[in-house]
């Protein structure tokens, strides 16, 4: 429910004070749309209940629905499971051929109140900001103290961690400091999981998986507590340089993907446009010259995207040579075949060699036959996820045989910038 | 100038009414970033000039300002040729091998005040409405007189451009008709060019075609007026079928590349999510009752694009069922292989064709590897810019061989969303 926090001050029956029942994918296996820890909110409406978020695209979301009233009904939690059968297919099930575990348990009008409360500044759900939501998963723990949300100081670990998560265990203090150390890699991560606490002695501890095995362990849970950790590291940095019609176009849709988007142009007059206002910040400065500092000040970092879109090689060439020594995730420059040329020339003489040159992407973007801002703002982009995710073969899905991401490597992909979710690998519109 | 009607009503100089000169790009060839029509406000300011738009990326534009203020401090228009050539690459000049003729004419105060009166309510820039704006180019005529500004009604053509033509040619109406008939047809396109206007008979009629052929034809244009035509066509639509986590990351997207969006889903509790109104329409509606309703009522074209997220058969097979019949731009469908398989099974069984089939783009998007649902949408956004363009590889830029723009057709894309102006085969960010 991580996803749902900046949109809670504003949810009619958060501002009315109604109780709500939140459904939470717990468990995926195979195919399905959306990772462990995807929430959805809802509550009594006439005529129709008020939901807040989704939990795939409305394959199962009505039956959810219908068992989350339950559950308000009568108070206690539930647990659902979704998945492919031939038969139901067109009725209630994932056609997709995935299963989902759905927990579903009431959440009280209070605890509501104090989320949106909390967040009411935007404060905890800003993207600069890290954040974590840990869940008790257990019936007996529903209420007030079944719930904590972690700030950047919590989610720094150690012990700010350990006595954040003693609400989840009043009077355990052993079991929260045994909760945190599980706890912290995942936040350490930003992503999200199912982990277990062994509630006689360290020695049971363990980690689940999200990936289905939930179900497949819940045989030998018992003694233990589940809980429910979803996080966020601070947003990716996207440095647009120029100030010109296409970092116009690209402002924006950097900020749709995530990304707190830094605008840099030299020049005052060109800066302070009204049309660059959505970038999270302006810097008007020499781009090589702050690029440096922002890498000297430890404000970058290997998620960090640079597109040059300024056309011009007295701030380019610096810029470029600059960028290509520190480790971003994503370094590419606009220009024609004629400018790229002299670009390549001139880093050489710079000293650059195939590997650093390698890593430039020159002319930026993907072969989408892009003219106007906008368009080439969506190449832009294109390439830069499919550069997070190296199975990618850019061209239509439609042509591509067997599974969409048979290719992707098991492994998570460190430059991911979307807070990655346990079993994500498997988890995927798609597959 | 009509990119920078919207933001007329809050710049700085609009407000305070004070005068400003408006640089525009009337004639490019070779290889330059942005096409005819595309121009700069600049207005004296303290410690930098006030400037609105751009007209590249930076390497004109600082030698386009010291020209603009010349022309405020002088009163009289002035024309500028900017073009590649080894020696000045690194001063001012196109590195991208270029040249751009930039006309450069004072704007009066009055003028910009209606201007920015006219559109204060964003009647003449709102996405849905036809516009345009015809200049005349000759220097004699860069008052209050030289500009006009059409709406839907004169967009339409016929008497009532002629009309409004009329305030460019006072006392001359047999030049405003003649006029007329030459931006009629542009208008009509939504493009935008350069037209020149006999003064003497209608057998000396020619229409300049904005790709560098205006300097070569100078020597004959005495006895001709040359106006600047820039237009747009109403925003094409995107109907996003689906009140889940991607059409929420798609609509906003979709927008940034200019449709008129519209999301559509039968369920009320999930349509009428908040994270949905940034949408310019919600229909809560039977997906497939609602399309072939807006097609009977003639709102839907040959740039209508339509994306089905909804991850439900019960809806998906009769939409898209509905969709392949019409005359769309693009019709595409998420969902995993196996669902994919039975769709096509499903469409088959209703009729579909291999040509119908082989128009919809199922799985839908570029293979990036998206996952999360910001991801799945440029990937969404990414093959439909890529459709637009027959040319495109689809494939990094960087890996592809000699002119990026090379296998483009030069002839017009009826689908092309973006008000296409003329010269734009050859006017690319990278060709």
């Amino acid at each position: 429910m991580i996803e749902l926090l900046s949109a809670l001050p504003t949810w009619q029956p958060a501002l009315r004070g109604d109780p709500c029942a939140v459904a939470t994918v717990v468990g995926a296996s195979g195919s399905v749309p959306r990772p462990v820890g995807t929430s959805m909110l809802v509550a009594s409406g006439t005529p129709a209940p008020h939901v807040l978020g989704s939990l795939s695209g409305g394959c199962v979301e009505g039956a959810v629905v219908a068992a989350a009233l339950d559950v308000l009904e009568s108070g206690a939690a539930a647990s659902a499971r979704f998945g492919y059968s031939a038969e139901d297919a067109f009725a209630v099930g994932l056609t997709c051929g995935g299963e989902v575990e759905v927990h579903i348990a009431p959440l009280p009008a209070e605890v509501l109140a104090s989320l949106a409360a909390h967040d009411a500044g935007g404060a905890a759900s800003a993207p600069g900001v890290p954040c974590a939501v840990v869940r008790r998963l257990d019936p007996t723990h529903d209420g007030a103290g079944g719930l904590a949300l972690l700030g950047p100081a919590e989610c720094a670990g150690g012990e700010a961690l350990a006595t954040a998560l003693e609400t989840l265990f009043p009077g355990a203090p052993q079991m929260a400091a045994r909760a945190a150390a599980l706890v912290e890699p995942i936040v350490g991560r930003g992503s999200s999981a199912v982990v277990a606490v062994a509630t006689e002695g360290a020695c049971e501890l363990r980690e689940l998986d999200g990936r289905g095995d939930v179900g497949v362990r819940r045989g030998d849970l018992g003694g233990v507590v589940r809980l429910l950790v979803e996080s966020r590291l601070p947003a990716p940095r996207f440095m647009v340089v120029g100030a010109n019609d296409f970092g116009a176009a690209l402002v924006p849709a950097a900020r749709l993907l995530g990304y707190r988007v830094t605008l840099v142009d030299a020049r005052p007059a060109f800066a302070a446009q009204e049309r660059f206002a959505c970038a999270d910040e302006i810097a008007v400065a020499r781009p090589h010259e702050y690029l440096v500092a922002e890498a000297r000040a430890g404000r970058l970092d290997a998620r960090t995207a640079v597109a040059v879109l300024s056309h011009d090689p007295k701030f380019d060439i610096p810029l470029l040579d600059a960028a290509l020594r520190l480790d971003l995730a994503y370094v590419g420059a606009m220009g024609s075949r004629r400018s790229h040329e002299q670009r390549i020339a001139a880093l050489l003489e710079a000293g650059h060699g195939p590997v650093d040159l390698g890593r430039l992407r020159s002319p930026i973007g993907l072969d989408l036959g892009a003219v106007a801002p906008a368009e080439v703002a969506v190449a832009i982009l294109a390439e830069l996820v499919a550069a997070r995710h190296p199975g990618a073969g850019c061209g239509p899905l439609r042509d591509r045989r067997g599974h969409v991401h048979a290719a992707r490597p098991a492994a998570p992909d460190p430059q991911e910038v979307t807070p990655r979710r346990e079993g994500e690998e498997v988890v995927s519109p798609w597959t």
